[in-house]
This record gives structure tokens, sequence and C-alpha cells, in this order.
């Protein structure tokens, strides 16, 4: 059998057989729709009742200020075009940074066509924000910031609980993607966010189902519209299953937080050291408050694409840029963001690591790696 | 234990096992992103695309016409919203009719707020829309009419083809709502429509996976800005398992949609006739042309809700009106549109026959509900 190493898993992660498990009777045996008033219906509602108040728990929210999105992307796409939306007549200028997640830049691309005025922050070399740039940034008509909590490409943890004090301050909504940052403090009261996007296909979920948190003070606009579910704000036949699902990858995630990230880390450290010791590669993104999984390396003359594919045959699974990008053949925003030239970027790999990643995987990737990039440099 | 004789197939469906064992190896084997452009990655873009090809065998179109969306309601909100801003500078008049789903209302309703003019054709007393009064209603700014394939309450199946030989003929775009109709015929090129939802959760697939199909010339506009999946129309990680799964729920629709549908009408005509005979009770809806599986009666001097509970409470499920309103203390408005009084709708209800309906289930339902009415009519 062909060797598999899959070191991607900021762009997507199997489902935990636990979640799997959790979610199976809800496809054949309890498979009721919760709107339905009879008792298979009761049995769903109960179901999803029992997710929200898990999550809410871990959120140390509200359960109702969970709502059920199909992802990552609806979750921020419902963050932003909904409040953008729905505060207009209050103003139209909004800040975010330049190292956000497509599907955040994306829909203020989209909200500049709607005449939104949109600030994208500069970020350091290791693509922290500034909070008092921030701070001086936000003007009389500022509605909302949406800054990421943690960087899928490189890493990078943002101060979010002082960005999130500065929003309070001066009265602003602030939302963030913390669709990386499931391993993290997902406290919302600590993290002091108004909204907050969670998905489960980054942390051992099923795909297709995702979480928005709304504080319950923050109006936002649906983008979705039909039978009223999730408190109006988003219909659509509740994907019971997936609900379920998420709400055990959560909880699965947060129980094994701490002793995972350390071991994740060391990992991490050991991979990052052991690729610096071949002769011109650099590390992209921040040594402290990084990902524990997520490493971003620059090899110099090396095209990125072909070391891809050429670590792939050897059976080892990595991405030059977002999976979410993948297919374009832009280089990354967020490299470029942090400094690197257009080649750089094109020189640049990720490699994220994941709850099966072992020793014997990491050790076999170095050598693998540095047989590869002496004989890719040598033509 | 409990007895359990689900007739509410209409609300949602269990997910068939052979349909759930297609997606399971999705979850944690072959889990990988489809954007990626590892082996691991393209495992699964194999698998969409080879769903891709199989649904648009079935409904006779192009792969690249096929949109994966979250579920009916977003396919229908991506065909309106999509279609109506897309085009909006050619004209602001839509037709539609006043027995869509909420899923259709809602995004006109919505529409409305944004000046567009949305015509509501009448139906006749059996949920047929007219396609003469559907022509008349045509002007010159209009850019689409939006009729249902077969209503979810009544059971009524519009002439889809007729309606869009005169929408092709206008030179308007045509959009139908099919997530009702996966049981009869699917061919968008017979059928004649631009823009086709279907769902999975109500024909044996799973929850939180939806089809728009889209004819290649129209244009729309996203609701869902990120990645660029589907042709940069639906951004997003793709839904790998519930796509595999939604392709298998339509290949074995089409095999057993004969004989399935010819054993339905048998049980369903059967109940119809067994409950008419039943003092004062009355078939909402048509007798010809109508969902094999769909039952829909009007009990003279009795509360529907209470009559659901006291079914239930026997092990029958069955609905006052569409689960997707059923929160909601509003009567159906596809009854009311239909002629009846609001007394008469909230003395309405409606049984949906699924796979695993057998004559017993039906010769149960009508003793119990025989002298349940009988009961309930004495006090």
């Amino acid at each position: 059998m062909k060797k598999e190493i899959y070191l991607d898993h900021a762009s997507t992660t199997y489902t935990d057989p636990r979640v799997l498990g959790a979610m199976l009777p809800y496809f054949s045996e309890k498979y009721g729709n919760p709107q339905s008033r009879h008792s298979k219906g009761k049995e769903a509602l109960i179901a999803i009742d029992n997710a929200r108040e898990k999550i809410a728990e871990i959120l140390n929210c509200r359960p109702s200020e969970i709502i059920f999105t199909s992802g990552g992307t609806e979750s921020n796409n419902l963050a932003i075009f909904g409040t953008a939306r729905a505060n207009q007549k209050k103003g139209k200028k909004i800040i975010t940074s330049k190292i956000e997640h497509s599907s955040v830049i994306a829909p203020f691309k989209k909200l500049e066509k709607e005449k939104f005025k949109i600030t994208y922050l500069d970020v350091d070399n290791e693509g922290f924000i500034d909070p008092r740039k921030l701070k001086k940034s936000i003007k009389h008509d500022t509605k909302l910031v949406s800054i990421m909590y943690a960087n899928n490409e490189i890493g990078t943890i943002q101060k979010i609980s002082k960005i999130g004090k500065i929003c309070r301050e001066k009265g602003i909504i602030f939302h963030t993607d913390a669709c990386q940052a499931a391993g993290l403090n997902l406290n919302t009261q600590k993290l002091k966010v108004d909204l907050m996007s969670l998905n489960a296909g980054k942390i051992y979920g099923p795909k297709g189902i995702g979480i928005l948190y709304k504080k319950r003070e923050i109006k936002i606009e649906p983008i979705i519209y039909g039978g009223g579910q999730e408190m109006e704000l988003r219909s659509g036949t509740h994907n019971v299953p997936a609900i379920v699902g998420i709400a055990k990858a959560l909880e699965i995630a947060r129980e094994e937080r701490e002793k995972e990230n350390n071991r994740l880390k060391e990992l991490r450290n050991y991979l990052i050291e052991g690729i610096l010791k071949i002769k011109d590669t650099h590390l992209n993104g921040p040594k402290a408050n990084r990902l524990p999984n997520n490493i971003n390396i620059y090899f110099e003359d090396i095209d990125a694409d072909l070391l891809v594919l050429s670590l792939d045959e050897a059976g080892i699974y990595c991405s030059t840029a977002s999976a979410c990008k993948a297919q374009t053949t832009e280089s990354s925003h967020v490299l470029s963001a942090i400094g690197l030239s257009e080649n750089q970027a094109q020189s640049s790999i990720r490699f994220s690591l994941g709850k099966k990643t072992t020793q014997k995987d990491i050790d076999y990737t170095l050598k693998t790696l540095t047989q590869l990039i002496k004989k890719m440099r040598k033509y």
C-alpha cells in the first residue's frame, strides 16, 4: 500500500470515528425534521437542542446565540453581509485585515460594489495586526471590524480579546473568523467577540456544517430566506446529523486540546528546526503565537507546485496555499502581506499537522524533503 | 416497542442505507478537500466529478450546469436572488404563483423591498395555474418566472413543459422548484426549464445538500462568496459525502420510480377512498396529476393540530402543513389559495407516503383515523 502522510489538516480533516458514531443514528433511524410536530420531529428537535446547548457551554454563550449554517464560508458571509446590510444606515465603514480568508475578503469585495468603504489593515512581517493602528482607523461611521482569530496559511494567532476590548470601548461590532482556531480558547465572553464563525470540517467533524455565534444584541440580516429556521436567520431544513456532529467535534476538541496542542507543538518545532537545517530555507509567519500544527516554509529557488507534486509522489500531502483558493494561479495574498515577493511566495509550502501525525511521519517527511530539495536545486 | 407509521415523507425522509453506504467512505477515509492538489484531494475531486456526471445524465444536461448547494432552500434562494439581481437592469418584474414553498415566497418578499415587482398568479381549486393567464401576465420587462413542479402540501403537479415553452417563446428565464418532484421526470430539456432546484433530504438522501441546475446561458449572481468553488457561483468547501449521497439518491429514485410510483398511487387511492367514507371529509388538491404519495384532507369540525397529536399517540406521524412552516400558527397559504377558509385550512391534515409504507400501515391508519374522528366529533 502506498504511504500516506497527510499534512494538510488546515485544508480539511477526516471525520473522527467518535463524531461519525454520534451522527449515524440520525441518518436512517432518528431522521425526523425538527420542525415537525410529531414524535419523530421532536426526537430530532431534542438532538439539535442538545447540540446547541453543548456548543453554547463550550463558547460560554446562550444557546439562542448559536446559528447553524452550512459551513465556515457561509458563517463568514452571514456575519459580514448580515451585519453590514442590517446596520448600513448607521455607517458604511468596515475594518478588516490584509490576511483574511477568501470567504471574508470576497464578501468585502462585493460590499465595496454596494458603496461600503473597507479598510484593509496591514500586518507586520509575522502576520500580526497592530491594535493601536486598528484603534486609529476607527471612524465615527465605522460599524464593523472583522479580524480572523488564527491565519490558515501562516498560523498567526491574533490578540482577539485585545481587539475585542477596543471594539467594545468604541461601540463597534466585532466579528472573528475562528475556523482555524477550534483548538484555542473559544470563550466568547473572554474574547469579547460579537460574532464568531466556526466550522466542523477542519476539526475532525463533518463537512457541510458551520456555526455563527451571534451576540443577542447584534442585528443581522439573513442571506438565505424561507421557513424561518434558526430564529429567522437561516432558513432550510436542519442538517440534524451534521449538527450533532459539530457539537461532538467541538466537545472532543475541548477535551483533548491541551494535551494535543502540546504534542503538536513539539512535532511542529521539531519539523521546523529540521527543515531550517536545509540551506536557504526560511520560516514564514511567527515563531510565537502560532497555531500548534502550522508550518509554512519558503525554499529559495524552488517551485512550490513542483515540490508539492514531488512530495505527493512520496506519499506526503501538503499544499502551496489555502486549499480554498488552490485552483487559482494567483500567489498568496497572505504571504504578500507579510512582505514576500511573488517569487518567494511561489516557493513556499504549508504543512499542517493533525491528530494522527507521528514522530515517524515527521522523520520521513524531513528525510524526503531534504533529498528532494537537494535534487530539485541541482536541476 | 411503540408502533411507528411515518406518513410525513414530504417533510423529510430517512437516508436509504444504500445512499449512506455510498457516503461512508468519504467521512474518514477519502476525506480530502477536492480543491487540494495532492492525491487525497484528487480522490475527492474524482468523487464529486463522478457525482456531477451522474446527475447531469439524469437531468439530461451538462455536468457544468450542476451547482451543489446546502439544500433546497438555498437552491431556491440562489435561483431567485441570483437571477433577479444579475438581470435587474433588464427588468424588475417577476411572475410566480400563490402556492410556492416558503423558500421561494420569502426571497420574493425580500425582493419586493428591493423594488422588484412580483406577480403572484392565482391557482384553481385544485392548485393548478392557468398557462394562458401566465402568458398574459408577461410584460416586456418581466425577467423571471418561478413555478414549482409539484406542491408540497396538496401534491398538484404543474404542466412544467408547457410553462417552459411559453417562457422560451417570450425569452424569459424559467425556474422550477422540483424539491418534491424527484420521483417525476427530471429531464431538463423536455421540461424546458432554465433553473431547477432539487434536494436530497426529501428523496432518501442526506440532509444538507441540494442542487441547482442552471442552464449555461443564464447569468446569476452568487449569494455566498469566497474561494470560488462551483464555477464561482457557490463558495465553501465541498460537502463530499453529501454530494456522493445526492447522486446516489437520484440514481435510485430514477431506477425505482416507475414501480414505486405505481405502488404508491394504489396505496394513496386506497387511503383517500377509505378516508372519504368518513362523513364530512373532503380531499384537498387534485384527483389527477397529483404526487403519488400525497394526501391532504379537510375534516369538518376537527382541530387539525389536535388530530395530528392524537394520531401521534397512536404512532402515526403526519402533519398539518408544510413542516418548513410548522412552527408558525398561520394557516396554510396553499389551502387558502385553493379556496379554503381559515377554519377549513385549520381542519386539514397531510399524509405523505413513502418507500416503507405498507398496506398494513394504511389499514391501521384508516381504522385509527375513523375511530378518532368519531370520538373527536362527539366532544
